[in-house]
Parts: structure tokens; C-alpha cells; sequence
């Protein structure tokens, strides 16, 4: 399925292998909701994706080399996970994330998980990919004494949802 | 044109607004081959986009806030300008050219440019997109006295294009 690039330049062999819209947001899910299943992404898509585009856009990944897909048996359900080229598109996401936060209208608690991996810088991402690898390759982090990069985006994210439910609530 | 993002996520904000692949390529040719005209832009294609692609892209990238078109006289050619939303898209070109880089094939003379924005880090990224400022929005480069950044970028394209080409000439 993975065919050489339109040309030998390395953006557009980026984009081309990054898909479309959906692929980016299906891998985002992966990294940063830590969904590894058809049915948690589906379910939990803030997007809405239809399932039918969700079951393309993984095959799609997987042909390309940013997931694998570990089939189940029958009746149960198979995981996906991360290879090395899918948890390197940590800096793409973060540099997506900056400029969305500019450029976009975006929501406090969708957007602070963002703002922290700016402020971050380099050391907040290495961080994050090597908890990636832990947990989709088997690799132990390299520094298990150091905080881990999703608890910090995780409680972030709550305390921000949190400050703003009230209002929904009363 | 432009309308509100599936989610209030900063990522999926930039994805809806960035477009599909070929509006990347589109805004990739602007930036880092300074192409401001439709014929440029589709003669030079290294990835060959058709005349409708562009043409629809280019509408889109309009609409969406990353450059303006300033209609020219009949008979002559409109000029596209980026905007600074368009300008600040230079880090996300980086994130996916190192990305590129390290898992997919490139040639030696299209991937120099992405090597050296990465060597450079963030202080090459700023002069670049100073450089860019000047050119599109008129705003004169707060350290004239710096090297460009894009001729740094361009001398090192010819000298790879020139290292790989003779195989080809004799």
C-alpha cells in the first residue's frame, strides 16, 4: 500500500504519508487520549467521526507505518499501536496545536493540553514520546523517576473542564 | 467561507483550516519557492498539481485567512500574498519536512532545506519568517543587518542540485 512520494521533497512526503484530516485527528486521539480501540475512538471522537471514515482512515495508517493493529480473537476486540514513525509526530502535532491556538477559535479545556506542550518546549515532548514507547513498544522510559508528560496534560485537562462545567451544570 | 471547527481542539482547528494535502503543498511553494502567481505555482509544481486543484486550493487558502489575492488589471496577473497566519504555518512546514526526513524517502537536493530548518531551530524559523513579513505584508525586518534565511536555504538547494545533476548532463 505505501507507494513512493509525487516528489523526493521531505514536506510533501510528510503530508502525503499524514493523510488527510481524518488521519492526523485518528492518530491524535491515539497519543493523547491513549485510545487504542475501534470502538473507544469511535465513541469518544470529539469530532464525531463516522465509522466508516474512522475504519478507512486506520487501515490507511497502518498501510503507512504510523500504527500497527494487533488482531483479537474472534469476539474481542484488537488493539492498535504506535510504531516509532507515529509517536515522532509528536512535534507535528505540537506545531498544529501552537497555531491553532492563534489562529482558530478553540475551547480552554480542548486547548490547554496544547498551550502546555508550547510552553513545554523540546524536553515536555521527549518526555511524552518516551512514554508512548513504554506503552506501545515495550520500551521503558529512559528516566522513570521524571514525571510522566500525560499526567501533567491529563490533570490539566480536567481542571480546566472542571472550571468550566459549573456553568453548564447550574 | 470560513467556519466554525468541528471541535474547540487547537490540533483539529489547525487540520480543518490547513486543509488537505495539496493546500500545504500550495502554501509550501509560497513560503520556501517565493512563487506569488498561479502560472508559477502550477509550472513549477514538483509534484505536478493540476490547473483545478490549484486553482481551488488557492480559493481556499484565501478563505481560510492564510493569503490574500490582489486582483491584477485585465489581462494581467494577480499576486498572492501570505498573511501572518499563513506566515506562522513555518514551524508546522518544519515539524513535517524532519518528520519527512527520518521516515520516508527524499532526494538529497529537495531535503537539504528541511535539514538545515531543522539544524537551525527556532532562531532560523524567526528569520525566515521575518524575511517572509517583509516581502508579504511589507514590514521591514527588524535585523536588516542578519543573513537572509532564505538565501542560506536557497544556496544550499543549488549546491546539492548542482552535486547531484552532472550524472544526469554527461
Amino acid at each position: 500500500m505505501r507507494h513512493d512520494p509525487r516528489s523526493g521533497c521531505a514536506i510533501n512526503a510528510a503530508v502525503e504519508a499524514l493523510g488527510d484530516q481524518w488521519s492526523l485527528i485518528v492518530l491524535r486521539d491515539v497519543i493523547f487520549g491513549g485510545r487504542r480501540h475501534f470502538r473507544d475512538l469511535l465513541a469518544n471522537s470529539e469530532e464525531g467521526i463516522a465509522s466508516n471514515i474512522l475504519s478507512s482512515r486506520l487501515k490507511s495508517l497502518v498501510a503507512g507505518g504510523l500504527l500497527t493493529h494487533e488482531e483479537a480473537e474472534r469476539g474481542r476486540r484488537g488493539t492498535y499501536s504506535l510504531t516509532e514513525a507515529g509517536i515522532q509526530t509528536v512535534p507535528i502535532m505540537v506545531a498544529l496545536g501552537s497555531w491553532g491556538l492563534r489562529h482558530r477559535p478553540t475551547t480552554p479545556e480542548l486547548s490547554v493540553r496544547a498551550r502546555l506542550l508550547e510552553e513545554g518546549g523540546p524536553p515536555l515532548w521527549e518526555d511524552l514520546m518516551d512514554e508512548l514507547r513504554e506503552a506501545h513498544l515495550n520500551i521503558p522510559r529512559p528516566n522513570p523517576g521524571r514525571p510522566r508528560a500525560s499526567r501533567l496534560l491529563q490533570d490539566a485537562y480536567e481542571e480546566r473542564k472542571n472550571a468550566v462545567a459549573p456553568t453548564e451544570v447550574v
